[in-house]
């Protein structure tokens, strides 16, 4: 047996609880070296003497690593366990004190592993519409101009020019609200906007009145008309939260400006010097920018003031969660703060965090639910882009993917191809729409929520920022016949979610032949993705799959 | 290159911040497989063009694993890194990608490590007077009587009569503030009480009414009046949080059980039916105990009511911190709101949670700052009791122990040889005086704080509880030549941590000839422990040390 790979991390993605009496266990070997795997268990206060033994299934298959689990349902929610693991030649026991070939029970209170009692306010929830949700992701700015009545003077390009930095091509919210229906068309009932306070900016990223609706993109009436006419649609609506750093024209920033240490807001952000001056950027920003002073969120008053806008806009607007901006860079103990208020306001509010990253110690239950899940993104690039992972690699890296968080904080990640923050999916697959179809086949089937970005529908092409924020199309998007592969594909996938509780299902993801092959087993059936990415016909669990060809199949039946 | 083995977990005990602009990273790999490693790092939004690198330093090598750490001093706090490691043959990097044999910088920001900026609020202050405290530990009952003129019909014993689990034997708070100079001239500069408040048991750990001093332990004078005199001498006193549980007969369960769900407090505990009823045991308890009731400390109403407490006693009485019985079975939410306002009511008030197992997930800053240091005590009992550990492996698990969590929460680990809740070390060792004089050096000189069970400086023997409550014997206690040896050794070792800032120093463990070997490098010189737990004298790094002999020095000299 390998025992430097045997793994597992008590109170963790690999041991949480998923109700008042069920834990999830994960067990993690080196791969191919375990026949079998068992867990030992009991309450804990009785495993000395007596303990009950379950199989553990291997469920996710990754590089290196096999990873077995098992939901155990509990009598006592104490839960005592060791591991027994068979490699074929031998048994060993694994516990808190590692790899041993004899276990004493009797010790056990000094090692063996515990969840020492499930606490309903530890138990991670669900916010349960994300399990078939599909989201839409709207650059505000780009989308669609429905207020024709406001000063468009600061409008500076056609609709269509490719943009700069500097462009602001005029779209607004009641742009947004006239296009619902085309949305729903799409299969979606959620968006994710980017900003809409008052900020200088096309990207609102740098806000100086976060109480106020940015006057290009329209008014409070404008958003509360957006969000009712949203939710009479089933279209839930997410804000996004930029509570890392403002606008340098913020009034508090300006006070600080202004009277340095005098100002009441001096410690609202970290300066290094008795004033913030701009040439000598000596005070914290968001990136290089000097224009976006960071919030010190470690000033209670400033965690306060932050916190009663997420909640002011819940209340006011009923919105349905929040995503937040460059979240990593903001304090765990601020997102605890944020995520009580916000749960409080609205219990199915969700709360997806902007971290590129492993995020798991913002995913841990008390801070966000979910993150941007970038890193599918890149796995998506490597497989159908630059061809670096083939279809064996790319199953292994998506199954160590959902091993990094527990399986509820899996079932609402934000999958995504790209975004604004992105080069276009469509332009980084050398513009070949059967390779996006067969990526949003498996953003739609892969455990989270998918979530597209604007003008995905129509092939929309472009670089790196400002080039991933074009203005929408609509010549292009209301040419039914040129899309509607797109347009139906994105509506049978979502529908697929409507009608399945996929969330519910247990999920295998490997490969054969080179065909990536995503297994959905339900109650209600099985859902089935096979992606052969490769340049000739192959045959995969009896049948064959052309080159660069992608099949979904319910219960047998190809549907796509 | 064993790739199974090598490990990094972003902002965990592998990376965590220790002030503003430092962070202390560690890397496992497999034990000897490594030649060298290297951190290659920069801030996160200039990591893609431009990298600095430094060498990481083998600092403790365990059973399987090596591991390397490095504490980095950052201008920009956003860090960025991945790891670069040698095996003597190739160069291979360490990304989150995991290990590949080229790197990609430019694409770095999808999968290199990173600590996304050091917050402030996110920073675990270390409690500065644990690092220089050495503690006493004292089972009220059973330490001494100082209040003559209480109603002493409730004693049931001669003292020192061994004791049963219905023993009460009169020892009280003034019997302690009576002793506090004998405390002191141990070395003992803090006190842990087991729980003081209102409660029919002797140990009082099922409370009925938290407010009220128990009255075989005197009032609150007598509270106010140890807490002071202790203050005077340079002592500080931690009380027992017993927030898992409580009494049948405290107020709030009375109600219930008469009133059933009419009760306001019927949410306050978890009841399966309409009233608690003991024969059934239809309510959630503390182990399989049904006069004690557990606290439903999910609701937030109980939440309040026991956090209140807490403060009260610091703010009304200024004691220096809790001990959290059973505090693992408790929510994690609950904690994080009872750390808020403990820190807040005193900043440097200590929280030392009761965890016999890895309680990483309760000490990542958000909770306690501690945990009792049973996984110690079994290291402890392994090598000098049972034998189990040779001095190889008494060094390897003492360095795996250091890895569970961040050097700022070792700093704080209550470290001890036994408790009111397992047999007396003593007896464990066959009562075998040098060999606890030993384990005491190792106890004083371990990364942590100390905690002595009273009568251990005089050889109380005694097994499991009850027997290891046994009343404090005066007569030997205060027979100075008797036990001089012993108390002479503790003076010397809370001396040293008095004299020397031991957290600041580098500490290595190791073994040589089958000496153990403790060293602990700093700025004001170098303390060594040699430990010769064989029935044969060794050498070790020039000198010989007597069979089961055990040496102290100081800059070289010999002190103990």
């Amino acid at each position: 047996m390998n025992r430097y790979a045997i793994q597992h991390i008590v109170d963790s993605s690999y041991c949480f609880p998923v109700s008042g009496n069920e834990i999830v266990l994960r067990l993690r070997a080196a791969k191919d070296d375990i026949r079998s795997a068992e867990v030992i268990y009991e309450s804990k206060y009785v495993f000395g003497t007596s303990q009950r033994t379950a199989r553990m299934e291997k469920t996710n298959i990754c590089g290196l690593y096999d990873y077995f689990s098992i939901k155990l349902r509990l009598d006592d929610t104490r839960l005592a366990y060791v591991f027994r693991v068979d490699d074929g030649q031998q048994k060993y026991f694994f516990s808190e004190d590692g790899v041993s070939e004899q276990y004493d029970y009797s010790l056990g209170y000094y090692n063996f592993f515990q969840y020492p009692y499930i606490n309903s306010a530890d138990i991670m929830e669900c916010v349960d519409w994300m399990k078939k949700a599909s989201f839409y992701q709207i650059f505000v700015d780009r989308f669609n101009i429905g207020k024709t009545d406001k000063d468009m003077s600061y409008i500076n390009c056609k609709w269509g020019d490719l943009p700069t930095p500097k462009t602001f091509a005029g779209g607004d919210l009641k742009g947004i609200t006239r296009k619902l229906d085309y949305i729903r068309s799409l299969g979606c009932n959620a968006i994710y906007l980017t900003p809409v306070f008052a900020s200088k900016s096309n990207h609102k990223y740098d806000i100086r009145d976060y109480y106020r609706v940015d006057e290009q993109f329209g008014d409070e009436n404008d958003l509360k008309e957006l969000v009712d006419a949203a939710h009479e649609k089933g279209i839930r609506i997410l804000l996004d939260a930029v509570f890392n750093h403002c606008s340098e024209d913020i009034m508090q920033f300006r006070d600080v400006a202004e009277k340095g240490k005098a100002s009441p807001y001096y410690d609202w952000f970290i300066i290094y010097g008795d004033k913030p001056e701009r040439h000598k950027k000596n005070y914290e920003t968001f990136g290089d920018c000097s224009y976006m002073p960071k919030w010190n969120t470690s000033n209670q008053e400033v965690s306060r003031y932050l916190i009663d806008i997420a909640v002011y806009y819940i209340e006011k607007f009923d919105i349905d969660g929040w995503r937040l901006d460059v979240s990593d860079e903001v304090s765990h103990d601020f997102w605890r703060s944020f995520r009580k208020a916000v749960k409080r306001a609205k219990k199915d509010a969700v709360i997806i965090g902007e971290n590129w990253h492993d995020a798991y110690s913002n995913l841990r239950g008390d801070q966000y639910d979910s993150i941007m899940n970038y890193a599918f993104s890149k796995a998506c690039l490597d497989y159908f882009a630059s061809g670096k992972h083939d279809a064996q690699n790319m199953a292994w890296k998506l199954n160590e993917l959902l091993m990094r968080n527990s399986d509820t904080v899996n079932n609402m990640m934000l999958n995504l191809l790209d975004s604004h923050d992105t080069h276009r999916f469509y332009s980084m697959v050398g513009e070949d729409r059967e390779k996006v179809k067969a990526a949003l086949c498996l953003l739609y089937l892969y455990p989270g929520t998918p979530c597209i970005y604007y003008g995905t529908e129509i092939m929309t092409p472009g670089g790196y920022d400002p080039d991933s924020r074009r203005c929408m199309d609509w010549e292009k998007a209301d040419d039914a016949a040129a899309y509607a592969d797109v347009f139906e594909l994105l509506q049978k996938l979502s529908g697929l979610r409507q009608k399945y509780d996929l969330a519910s299902g247990k999920v295998s993801i490997y490969s054969q032949n080179n065909v990536f092959i995503l297994k959905n087993t339900l109650d209600g059936g099985i859902i089935e993705l096979f992606i052969n990415n490769t340049d000739e016909a192959a045959f995969a669990e009896g049948f064959e799959i052309g080159a660069h060809g992608y099949v979904v199949r319910v219960n047998g039946g190809e549907i796509i």
